[in-house]
């Protein structure tokens, strides 16, 4: 049983954290497109940023930022325009955002974030952003976290937001995050972001190191085109609103509380999955048997980013010849005797060889998945063993549609 | 120049070689399923074969049998079923199908090696295949190029089959070969072959590592998918016919017998990637710049391999972002600012800035290759600098397009 319950508020359910999202004109659809994330108090700053070569500015900035000092009181973010392969123009764009609102807000730039999301070598349209920032410094409240959770997305169907309560030493304490990303990766309205807020007071590099176990057992495990894009940013802040001690290494609150964010970075990261452009389900690949975690994180993300899986998942085909194919190009050495495969509690393949199964059962099972309730009757699990190893790994991904095709094909840069 | 020129006869243009493709009922279709390539004499025989974790019978089979000794007089292919994840029994029916073929050309098994394409998890129909094995033997002839290349394929639109002929010591010596591959992979219907055949005499080691190299520049270069199958194969086979004394290490007769076999599994690999699932064009992907080739190698195939790349290629959209976005995430250090991007003759990007592109004339240039000559005309070219540096790559794909989903969302297991 988790040691937690789900909450209203998204970030702004953790003390201290207001949060504002306003339409400023920076899309030309009208939709909101700006988001502020504000801590009453300095907070732990933590971030997890794309290991592209091709970088936006914001991605820089925040790096450097976050280099020189781990803490910040706001996180500005813009959708509309990427401010990637924009030079030395973007950054100093960037520079300009951060001035505006630490002026608006009578706080040092130096203490606020950056990111963008939107079309790649276009610059922040700066007026437009600057005319808005009045507005949503005013409309920053307790209350903001869907106004935010808004203005953060591109093409994504639904918002994705979620906080989650539990309790250390008596006192509630609350992780909220909120995200936005499509699946599979569309990099010219800029990937993936996450924003995690915590009322938890914890030490500056547990923080980190938690983020960074979490956004591996999470946002890294959508992986779908062995993708990174130019953009992608996890940033998470820990005020210490929550008025308990500071979390230290190796505690059971310490490991409570990661418990907690990583439950928190996993429902964000299957949201996008399942937002993935054009998909009807969301795929679940768990992996046991492996050497260790990593080689089965490297089989899971195989499996799950399969062009030819994902596209016999959408045609309700209980393929396990794709599935295995998968597996054994993953890079990873295993005993092709030792293999298994279940598709939900039907078994495909057992020790190598394949097993005689209800095809039907197995097709309807494929079928149901596409009417299921979100993030839990819409996954399709796909079980693989490889061995006798200790290493599990789960991956997560959505299928392959003519509705992905006619999106990616369509859209005009 | 080239220092050959292009002949006909497919595999048997080469002295010395017969083959057969015949219908042995294999292929539920009631099309050729069997092929036979014979060399009059015992041939030096090198392999390259799939590096997957889950693998056919055959595979194992010719590594074992290349191991012992590298020679072969004879290869048989089917086609139709994989006999991969087959288990031991997959293993018996490669033996029989060896001891077979061996009976009815009085030749000992062990100069016999063996490729399956088809259906994964299926055992070769051994009665049929016994059936036909008299028939096939009959039939083999000088001129049997075309049949063997008719027998190996499976969803492939077109046959690929090529000799090429040069000029040693005054003699002509030539290099055949046939494939088998539809470009995007296909598991389920076990993925690529390529069977060469050449009369040159060369010495064993020359010719495994000539081969090596000869495949790391074409059939390693058609990744799309990562992809690697279960019973991906190249065989070559070089029986001295051509009477030219034997070719060693590093002469320039070497270097020339190389280049010819390189460009002859460059032309079936541009051939299968060409036939990809549903695809309209070739992509061609140049990448120059890099610390090194295989740095140069992994960009070129990111981008080849892009399902946002090819599904923008599909779209006729000249959609830079998305080409510097696959090359930023292939793993390779780089710097962004020496980034330059091109489409056919037009430049897109700049020392990583977006240039002012006339976007009619690109859209053209991708809606002209739909039309194109096979093979030459029908080819988009995206060139890529990353840096200063002497590494250099050249990889191909495909489009992605609604058929390649439809294809692979409506094949039944």
């Amino acid at each position: 049983m988790a040691d937690w319950q789900v909450v209203s508020g998204g970030i702004t359910a953790p003390k201290g954290f207001k949060a504002a999202g306003i339409a400023a004109g920076l899309k030309s659809s009208g939709a909101k497109d700006l988001a502020l994330i504000l801590s009453d108090t300095d907070a732990i700053a933590a971030g997890v940023f794309t290991l592209s070569q091709v970088r936006a500015a914001c991605v820089d900035y925040c790096r450097q930022r976050l280099r020189a000092k781990a803490s910040a009181r706001a996180i500005l973010c813009n959708a509309g325009q990427a401010n990637a392969g924009t030079g030395e123009a973007g950054w100093s764009d960037a520079i300009a955002c951060a001035k505006m609102l630490g002026k608006e807000l009578h706080i040092s730039p130096d203490a606020i974030l950056l990111a963008s999301t939107g079309v790649i070598g276009q610059r922040i349209k700066l007026d437009a952003l600057g005319n808005g920032i009045p507005q949503l410094v005013a409309a920053a409240s307790f209350e903001g976290g869907k106004d935010a959770a808004q203005a953060i997305i591109t093409t994504d169907l639904v918002t994705k937001e979620i906080a989650l309560e539990t309790t250390i030493e008596g006192r509630p304490v609350r992780i909220g995050g909120m995200a936005k990303g499509s699946g599979m990766i569309h990099p010219n309205m800029a990937t993936m972001l996450g924003f995690i807020t915590c009322d938890a007071a914890i030490s500056t590099s547990l923080w980190q190191q938690m983020l960074k176990r979490a956004v591996d057992l999470s946002f890294n495990q959508i992986t779908v085109d062995g993708d990174t894009s130019t953009n992608d940013s996890v940033i998470a802040l820990a005020n210490g609103q929550s008025r308990t001690a500071v979390i230290t290494e190796k505690s059971q609150n310490a490991h409570k509380l990661e418990a907690m964010l990583t439950a928190v970075c996993q429902y964000l990261a299957k949201a996008i999955a399942r937002d993935g452009e054009g998909a009807t389900c969301l795929i679940e690949v768990q992996v046991s048997g492996a050497p260790d975690n990593k080689a089965a994180s490297e089989v899971a993300k195989i499996i799950a980013g399969s062009s030819l899986v994902k596209s016999a998942i959408f045609g309700r085909d209980p393929n396990w010849g794709r599935i295995a194919a998968a597996a054994g190009r993953a890079g990873v050495k295993f005993h092709q005797d030792e293999l298994n495969i279940k598709l939900g509690d039907i078994l495909l393949m057992e020790n190598g060889q394949p097993e005689e199964f209800d095809r039907h059962a197995a097709s309807n099972y494929l079928k149901q998945a596409a009417a299921g309730e979100y993030l839990t009757g819409d996954t399709v699990l796909i079980s693989v063993g490889v061995g006798v190893g200790a290493g599990q790994s789960t991956a997560w991904g959505c299928d392959l549609t003519y509705k992905y095709v006619e999106i990616n094909a369509e859209y005009t840069t």
